[in-house]
């Protein structure tokens, strides 16, 4: 929580940089160890919540994600999606409460009705710098069914944002952009299981997977488990994107 | 276009009652007669644009968007899809340009950045009465394939509400929400090809439809044609959102 000197040095600052009204929120999800992580940001009053930053007075929606997530995770270039705006009139109304006794409302920029734009990132897990932001004190990636509650409506944006992944499993690079460079057919099972909240039969899944022609498979197998060594795979990119094209599943 | 009086008196109620920077632009898609339909509202300069509006200070954007076709169609209860945010620095500068000469800049509402939020809807061609706004002399059907070229970035609205459709064909109703309770085989496949953009094998498409168990076939024969009478069908409401649950195609 900022101090009220700090609080009206952020409020003047941002008055007179970003578009009123509008926010933005980030969902980052990694893929580690067999599981989905999410990256959270801790307030030094124990609060959660999702990564997200405001928008220049002309800057680009794009332009402002790739910002706050570059701050956030040290990356260029992450794939990104915008998926829904979230506009509920009380939304932001947590913050208002917390800071109006410190400010004016004229000049509390929290005080402001906002409309959040809600994106979500796929970043390589062992990539990213997780870096927090001046209002609050950490920034550590968590398991997705290990996020704590988050505040405001991040909770609902997070849930979005999985909702979302799991339209678009047939037709955005998904796995590709979540998975390591080489992975094994139960990591990749693993992240769509997670993705599909439900279990898949090891068989099938592989089957439907090497149907598609969008995995090259190493010569080299994982060495070290106590288990007979597994495959390692990689994307063809070219095959997966023409793929995702019609989607994967097949098109009409 | 609005004269300086009208558009003095259309700005000062603009400031003091919506949320400045922000629209909502709403496709509004319905069919009829083997073609997809858009509504659109015609400028008394003879200048296209999609039916929009802005947001109320205190109120839902679900809730605008509801009005804003409301007061387009005469309908309530559109099913309707939040899909995009179209926020280009740039994208409003034809309308400063228009009016800068009228009213000084800071008074003046469209002299403003704004991001809109591109709402679709599906409904059904003959309930709708199309009903043009303040700043429009008229609001029509144009067939899809005979848009004319609109202001704005609204072509470029448009072209991501169909590319959304396309996307969204497996598991949103968006058959039941635009055909006629009542349809042939043929028809249904003609909304298809039109949102996919190709034409479609006439005995795959019938198997597959059948193959969801998502269409109830009538008793009764269309009436009146050349040729054998084709059957009539419905959708089985029911039966059809479990499908759109897993995926129209199939899920994992």
């Amino acid at each position: 929580m900022l101090t009220p000197k700090e609080l009206a040095e952020y409020c003047k600052n941002a008055h007179e940089n970003y578009l009123p009204h509008i926010s933005i929120d980030c969902v980052v999800f990694g893929f580690h160890e067999g599981a989905i992580k999410v990256l959270v940001l801790k307030m030094n009053n124990d609060e959660w919540y999702l990564p997200g930053g405001f928008l220049l007075k002309s800057e680009p929606i794009e332009t402002a994600a790739n910002r706050i997530l570059k701050e956030r995770t040290g990356l260029d270039d992450i794939f990104l999606q915008q998926f829904h705006v979230f506009g509920d009139p009380e939304r932001s109304k947590e913050h208002f409460e917390m800071y109006k006794d410190m400010l004016p409302a004229n000049e509390n920029w929290f005080a402001n009705r906002f409309l959040t734009i809600g994106y979500y990132a796929l970043v390589d897990f062992f990539d990213a710098t997780p870096t927090h932001d001046q209002l609050s004190e950490s920034c550590t990636w968590r398991d997705l069914n290990d996020v704590p509650k988050l505040k405001l409506d991040h909770t609902q944006i997070l849930k979005t944002a999985l909702d979302t992944l799991r339209l678009q499993l047939n037709y955005q690079p998904i796995g590709y952009n979540l998975m390591p460079k080489q992975f094994t057919m139960p990591e990749l099972q693993k992240l769509y299981e997670t993705i599909l909240d439900k279990k898949l039969d090891r068989r099938n899944f592989q089957r439907r997977m090497l149907g598609f022609g969008i995995l090259k498979r190493s010569e080299q197998l994982r060495k070290g488990g106590a288990h007979k060594a597994p495959y390692l795979y990689s994307f063809d990119l070219e095959n997966y994107e023409a793929a995702l094209k019609e989607g994967l599943q097949g098109g009409w």
